[in-house]
């Protein structure tokens, strides 16, 4: 048996995407969908509060494309809170007017490969807390995809050495970092939670970004020989202030 | 032709996931809900008398994410009882409300890889029944995933020899070992009667430790060539005094 | 091009599996569910009658978990016949209240792998006769599944000689053999005609004979490198006197 | 590159099939059902009016089991009066108690692998025209299945020479030629079309044959190591004096 | 790690697929129908009037098949016009009578692997930004597709070098110029942005151009080992003036 990295987890994430259903919004009263708009717009504000206080985190996009129409993605410490917050708002109105489209539950993960030696205790160092705890960008696009290693004939990554691993993950890493400043990304772990092994959620100003970063990715050998990719979810931010509009209808 | 593992065959266990439909059953009266709640409530009080009788248990988890709400576990000794109770479920009130989202029927499973030779019967050892014939624990969290052995290429775990799999498993149990105490694990089998071969529901009061023995079990020899996964469900324990919070609305 | 294994031809098979729509099927008075199911009974009956005069057969189980609530297996001696009763069962009041969850068409089928060498006309043998042209067994349990006989890389079955293959089928018939009393194989060819290449119906008195059959199987080599497998469906048998409880509700 | 086999492409096809909704169809009228019956017809008789001046060609099966209740397969010279003739349909009153099952779009296809050297425009061989514009034989029976040539490892189709391909096809060729007679078969290619690579559409009086001959090219190189099959569907014919049967309720 | 190609984009892209609900759009009055018509006309005139300013461009084309009635292609300067654009045909009324089939997001993109060496800035080069901003052609039939680039065993594009991709791009190319003037590609990257890695657009005034370029290259080992396909989409365009006629019902 080939050794495991270690990970440090930090919060607990649910992505929750959704298609609304236009034709029976339509069916409602102007006054009917701006109390669903207010009771939606209260939910969120709740959710403001937590991020406030760091206590969680959260983001709003809406997604191009029949996919979804938007992704509410939040991180929370403990699982519950995020399978509460999940019921919350399947009992809210505006829920009655969306299908479900996709969701992933994971938990925000820091691998082992990169790390150097020491005493401390990780979960103390604030760099690696801001990174287990973080407070989502409020970038204006996000990209969504979940990723499985592969473990097919030769290519199987859970049969490699750490040393190998090691190896292949550093010269990816180095790939990651040429575009720090560009694009933010988020890793979420999903073994035993949901059906890939990873979430990968990126953050950027611009879109483009998104396709060079995993393209140029996709020579490394890590993603060329060992990348397993499921569906690809892109959005643009959907502020407080524009989902008046975004759910307007004459 | 290589010889199969022994098995030990305990409950017929069927696990049922639902989806609610909040929409319709907002659509009902206080009283009308309160009466599906109540009607629901004493099917499950009848499977709690069974289970304090030792006939059978069950336990009811809510799922996160949009793959189901809620999951019913039931085992009994005769695959009837359980064809029954879903009947019986299927014709409750609170069942028009659900929609199928998933089912998995298996048997809970013993196999010989691990077992010591004896001339003793098993079923008459009284640690052995208490594993074919488990009271579900009531931990804070489960999750379900169905898996199958790989037979493909040079991959095929039903073309090994017995002492080959016995050693591969050997290993794969020394995991789990460390992980007692905290995940408990319960594996059904399903060849013949369900889409993969078996089925694992893995219970804890620490949902991360679902993804830590899973992460780790996936570099063993065992999963990382012979591990095919079906979808993960990972819930949270909805207890009979919950109920009435869990299905509130206003 | 290797020879083709000869195939023996029989009645022709229709699986029919469905789900009950029970809210809908509550909306209706006790009057009008009286009616809808004694026209069912009659149609049931028609069945039972050219059954009686062994122009054809059939059996009615119902299906454990959400792939289906109940399965109708009929075999008739042309397509048109089988065509013909789909459509009057589509146009029975009962029909409106299920929903299409599976099928499969197939014929009876017996190899001739294990054959011996005669000059007699095979069809002219009774005991042929008797397998090809079934009167179901009305055992308490049934097990349906398709499969096929895998075409890829080194593991392709039908670029086996015939020898091989024939030295093959007969050690997965000794398996078989062994289960003879406990399992009745009904086995239907189904190349040109559906999805898979074969269906295999498994009837026993004894649900966990599925399991301990289709295990063993597992292990030999037809199917440990040649056996691809579809879904696997398990019910429990169906009388006509339990019609009326089975869809009772209040 | 290995060099493509040349086509002689005739018309274009496109094969339909609905699933016939009768809970819906029920709660016509008899009026309304035989209004929408009638103009079902006028539409059929106007395919028969260019069927018997040659312009075209269709066949109405009936298919057996769940995938489909019954398929309009219909041959037309250009490509938009196939678009324009399936919009035409899908706005007769019939159409809205249908729901769309399958589809495939595709044009009659001979390809050269067997064709003689010839000077001949064969567009203007009376034989070629004859297979390339056919008017569909009424037979009993029919069997429809997309397919594609494999390009998987060492079994890549289209990584072989010319000559390879041609070997191949020859005596994949004797075996079709042994069911001279018996069955009809009529390639569509579907490259750039549909996706497949073609729809292969079986006619027969005798449906025992589809399979016969489906089995035994399975065990020819060309199927054996480089074919991929689609779904099945096997049907019956549905003359226009049945149409009324067939769509009758009580 | 292999070199990745240099890309160039243009662009961004939304093919909207969907498909009409005949039986709902039927039971408008003709009024309601032609207000539905008029507005969504506006609509396509308001992007008429971006694609003659050459500020994005458009193409409307019914789909044969079942797949979708009518695909909406639109390229525009940024994503956010897209998904405003998309969101704003959801609102229309039209749109409550179709449902979502398919779609696909995507930048239209140029690859250096046929590029000459030059110190010019390519985005300013009048040929390269024609390609980048194309207006589309308005010819009688399109074809779209979604592909990848295959990453399987030995035939894994991403493991190859700069030089044997160069080499094997080149000979690709050259069948694609043997289609110059017949048939019109737009290739649109969408790695990180949906689920394949490029999307290809075929434009031609012959449908059946689209079978053969797409069978020739099949056979050129770009696409013989490395190619993955999707799904296929054909389509007859819908110009302005026919909007009236396609949307017309008794």
């Amino acid at each position: 048996m080939s050794e495991p990295a270690q990970t440090l987890d930090g919060w607990y994430t649910l992505h929750d995407f959704r298609t609304i259903d236009w034709a029976a919004w339509k069916l409602l009263t102007n006054n009917e969908r701006q109390a669903a708009i207010h009771e939606f717009t209260l939910f969120l504000n709740k959710l403001d509060n937590v991020q406030e206080r760091k206590e969680g985190s959260h983001a709003l996009y809406t997604i191009i494309g029949q996919k979804a129409d938007f992704m509410l993605m939040i991180l929370r410490p403990t699982m519950e809170e995020l399978n509460n917050l999940e019921n919350e708002f399947n009992k809210l109105t505006i829920a009655e007017y969306t299908r479900p489209a996709y969701s992933y539950f994971s938990v925000v993960e820091l691998s082992s490969y990169l790390a150097g030696d020491s005493d401390e205790d990780p979960y103390e160092n604030p760099y690696v807390r801001s990174r287990l705890y973080p407070i989502l960008p409020k970038t204006k696009y996000v990209s969504f995809y979940p990723m499985d290693k592969r473990r097919e004939g030769n290519d199987n990554w859970y049969m490699l050495s750490m040393e190998e691993r090691k190896d292949l993950m550093y010269s990816h890493g180095m790939i990651g970092r040429q575009y720090a400043g560009k694009v933010k990304q988020i890793i979420t772990g999903s073994v035993g939670f949901d059906d890939y092994e990873w979430g990968v959620t990126l953050f950027s100003n611009d879109v483009l970004q998104f396709k060079k970063l995993v393209y140029e990715m996709r020579f490394d050998e890590v993603s060329a020989r060992y990348g397993e990719f499921g569906s690809f979810f892109v959005g643009h931010l959907l502020e407080d202030s524009q989902i008046d509009q975004f759910l307007h209808v004459k």
